[in-house]
């Protein structure tokens, strides 16, 4: 381990974050919301800002052509023919959403940077601070959209070309000014890391500040319905009905049933019913139609399986006992992604050097290193989420812990930089172990 | 029994009902449908052809305060002191609703009456046809608007004040000019009859041509909402998640549950949960919170609060077991009201005279009856709904069951016409048996 400290500062990590929580902010009356959708104006000031922080910090800056934004320190003495290492995250956010969720990872990479730069250190590889278009799927896509295009998972000009509805990216992106040419090849990186906030409970209830994730989990998604008989409520004996929500609810709790089987005590399994809704809707008729979704994710890809399996015999089941009529369809899969030994080893071991913490965790959501770990090898570490809120204005890490994560971060940073460069590996392309 | 049989003329009947159905006629792929809300243009047709039809059937018209329509035949040599009979329903229809429900009874009247003129009768009580305003709670009020007011259950200020949130009842009566001066008053009444479609299987099912209805359900509504914590699918354990809609989906399966056990294997009893919606209901979201709404109907009031009790602790048991938190309103409650035997031994008598198998039957839906039976001596007569449909384009009842059904209305009309009229009890109010 080139295990070594770098004089990471606090206060200008959380001026950076408050002032880029400033745009898009909203009204809240506890915490501090933003909402800033890709390619809108809080998004372009936000993006400004970024830029401007990072040519401060020297970095040179390249936009590439879906609007993801490099910042590309080389210090003197690099080796040119060494590939770079990178680190980032997103400035996009959910409506309403919190302040942390991707401005921390953006702007703990340049604090990175610059705290290594103060150190006066010159690791012998480039470091690019990577913010990526369109994590989110707000708007235009599913989710990370700029880093599947710099994975090579989305073509360019299918991203340029995705539509909102009224306007593309394409277009929104030459409106805010951050149209480039090239493309950000993710496969030229020697390795990856990106610090994110973990979005749940676990890391502040075992007391740990920092978690390296193991895998992201897999995620399928399922879109079904369920078509009984509308009739009137007042006229139709209860063993005369074909009752689309009474079906809908036998199916909402096996599906929770299953779930909490795979998980077991303390398992990474998880199925949420989250959009359900009922036609006609009305107080006097008996519900005819349900349209819902299941939302499927686990560590363990034949665990997927399992669940999206048992939703579909949970419906054959209930065309069986209840006469209704049901669809199934999987619009959505993404298989689960473990992170590269070589990057989690590079933080367990920062976080030895600097006597922090750590704990392997799993990420039960989705981030933008899940396509980058396609490409090359990827770490993701989590900072703690305060109460495990998340995707609102309550979301919050302390200071404290965002500074205790950065000064990680930055340690396995140099240490990835440093990492078998001077070799005979040089240049060649990297050889991704995932 | 004054029982006699009546020259009924089923096309007479027919192209009534079927020149009202051309009012607010939609396109459909089976059957026919309309909609007529209260106060609408199709309303105002509707009603202008009534009112031509009554006139052309020599009846004198007048309309009240909220636009309920009524026709008096009062002929040669009836008892001017005595209280005439009513007969009747409406012409307004849920949106997209079937031909049947409400026209059916309004214009049976009408031919009855026309069928005695034809017989060259003169009962002793004037017969009075009458068509209520917004039965069916589609604009303005849960529905039985103009009923409630003649029956004295709404004042007609009140009524003429309700508004769809646009214009009030009153505005839309008068623009469509059918806006009167005096109220009508059903406590007026010697005695009632409604003739209505089924709007369930079990008249086509016993292979009987005419229902007599015991008891009009009463109906209890119930809103509630479900508090759970809307948190991130992929990131909160199933072992921590306080998720709504699966608290919801318990409660649906219980109210289910529940009602089934009340009815028995051939009970009256129904619950129905016909509204429920998810917030903020999106895919990778944990429900955060379900409003629902619960429909409780049965022929014994005590199972009715039984059942709403059942709601109360069903919730109660969910806070305790899955920690969500809970409400329960009951905005709308109606007692059962049983129709008189006068007017039941009436239609037996009539089906007994002229061959027509009858049975009892209770009503699940509420009815013009209930509001009009709570002053007078009432009876409601169900004709066959074909497959049990209704509210929509595929409601039909057979011509033939239509004549049928008028034939049999006809005659137990004639003998509550001709029941006690010059007795002492002449022009004194009627005693009210219910």
């Amino acid at each position: 381990m080139n295990g070594r400290r770098f004089p990471v500062d606090c206060e200008r990590l959380r001026r950076d974050i408050e002032r880029n929580a400033q745009f898009g902010a909203v009204p809240t009356e506890d915490g501090q919301g933003r909402t800033v959708l890709p390619g809108t104006k809080p998004n372009q000031r936000a993006r400004e800002h970024l830029v401007e922080r990072m040519i401060f910090a020297d970095l040179s800056v390249d936009v590439d052509a879906v609007g993801n934004i490099v910042g590309t320190w080389a210090p003197e003495g690099c080796d040119p023919d060494a590939a770079p290492v990178g680190v980032g995250s997103h400035l996009d956010s959910v409506p309403e959403g919190g302040i942390f969720d991707g401005p921390l990872g953006v702007y703990a990479g340049l604090e990175a940077v610059r705290a290594m730069q103060d150190a006066d250190v010159s690791p012998p590889r480039a470091i690019q601070v990577v913010s990526f278009t369109g994590e989110e799927g707000t708007r235009f896509a599913d989710g990370v959209l700029g880093s599947s295009v710099a994975a090579g998972q989305l073509d360019v000009e299918a991203a340029l070309e995705l539509s909102d509805g009224t306007q593309t990216l394409g277009e929104v992106l030459r409106t805010i000014g951050f149209h480039g040419d090239s493309r950000f090849d993710a496969s030229d990186l020697h390795a990856w890391l990106e610090l994110h906030v973990e979005q749940s409970e676990r890391l502040e209830q075992m007391g740990v500040p920092l978690g390296v994730v193991t895998t992201i989990t897999g995620t399928s998604r399922l879109r079904g319905t369920i078509e009984g008989t509308a009739e009137h409520s007042g006229s139709t004996k209860m063993s005369e009905r074909t009752d689309a929500l009474a079906a809908a609810s036998e199916f909402v709790l096996e599906m929770e049933r299953a779930a909490q089987a795979e998980a077991g005590a303390d398992g990474t399994a998880v199925a949420t019913v989250g959009e359900l809704s009922v036609d006609p809707g009305v107080v006097n008729v008996i519900p005819g139609t349900v349209e819902f979704s299941v939302d499927v994710r686990d560590v363990d890809g034949a665990v997927i399986q399992r669940l999206v399996d048992r939703a579909a015999e949970t419906l054959d089941a209930l065309e069986a006992d209840r006469g209704v009529e049901t669809t199934l369809a999987r619009p959505y899969e993404i298989q689960p992604v473990e992170m590269a030994s070589v990057c989690r080893d590079a933080v367990h071991g920062a976080g030895s050097t600097l006597g922090v913490e750590t704990a392997d965790v799993h990420s039960g959501a989705g981030h933008d290193t899940m396509q980058v770990a396609t490409v090359t090898d990827a770490g993701l570490l989590f900072a703690p989420s305060e109460g495990g809120h998340s995707h609102n204005p309550l979301e919050r890490t302390y200071w404290i812990d965002c500074a205790v994560a950065t000064d990680v971060l930055t340690t396995a940073l140099y240490t990835l930089a440093t990492d078998g460069a001077g070799d005979a590996n040089r240049r060649t392309k990297h050889e991704h172990t995932q």
